[in-house]
């Protein structure tokens, strides 16, 4: 694994979460929260799958691969959930999503 | 401190995040979600602190005490939070709340 | 999944991240802490899935399952790597990361 | 508190999670492990707690401004264990964790 990569993917670890975690707070805040109850899950699921996966990739985990792959996963499903809302935290939060899905998949192997 | 008020204390705060958690698993379920959006975000908190918490009594840390502080306040506005609501899952996560705070506080000084 | 199977593997999850702390806190005590390195390392990976598991499980997350089997695997690498210490802090880490190990096995399917 | 503060203090703690993670990862590949005991426990406690704030700073937490005090004290003192160690992981984490702590206190009161 060259370094460049490692560092690449804690930084869209680290992007994702602050996407998620905005988002989760703006679903909150909208006026049909119900809709986006799913959103608010994953956003959660996923800014803890990326903490996780931060840890792992800084600390040299023996794990970091396994725990990327299931991060890649994680992100995935957050990017597709969040894509079917119109808010903008929702779409820029899909992108950012699906960006970090790629880059942990690359990692996971 | 004596350890078994050390240990009274971890165990309240890993009960209080389970009851956290599931209250906001079923907080997310509720018809009204929108009236449980203030519950969602600090039945969230709370077991983040709580889980801190726990890793920072168990690993003997240093700032176990300021953690304890700060982790009873956020207990103590769950708990608030969680009993303005009728249902089971938000009663019992106060009442959980309420007294993982009182023990949290005498950890504190 | 029964309900049962779901709470038994939550609370061997909270009572391994109390072995796997306690016994990072001890490692870093005893006077050759360089023997005591990978047991550190690998302690702390484990409190750490435990810790997401716990959250995963208790909020119902959809991954729970692929999240236990990741547990499955962290757990038993650090008994593994506790089990050759004579400490008992490592001995009684192990046994109690063992049985996570099994129980999370089950939760993984 | 201007939104720009806010960006730079999440991002401040994204650095010092690297850091300390990293300070963390080499210090037990050190070969007197033993000295640098205290070094391994406070890069912990401060990327914990770095992380938790910037869960809550990103999800808007009532509590950001509390925990955001606790961090900085934190990462003073892991500031102040690592610049007594001559490594270059010690004092490039020296470093972040006493800019970090700087921003923190800015987003405390």
């Amino acid at each position: 694994m060259s370094h460049e990569a490692y560092q690449e993917c804690i930084d869209e670890c680290l992007a994702c979460i602050k996407a998620c975690n905005h988002c989760f707070d703006a679903c909150l805040k909208e006026t049909d929260v119900q809709m986006m109850a799913e959103c608010i899950r994953l956003d959660l699921e996923c800014a803890d799958i990326c903490a996780y996966a931060v840890d792992a990739m800084s600390r040299n985990s023996p794990f970091a691969s396994h725990i990327c792959r299931l991060c890649a996963e994680i992100c995935e499903a957050c990017g597709d959930e969040c894509k079917k809302h119109d808010h903008t935290h929702c779409q820029q939060c899909a992108e950012i999503c699906f960006r970090c899905a790629e880059v942990c998949r690359k990692m996971a192997h």
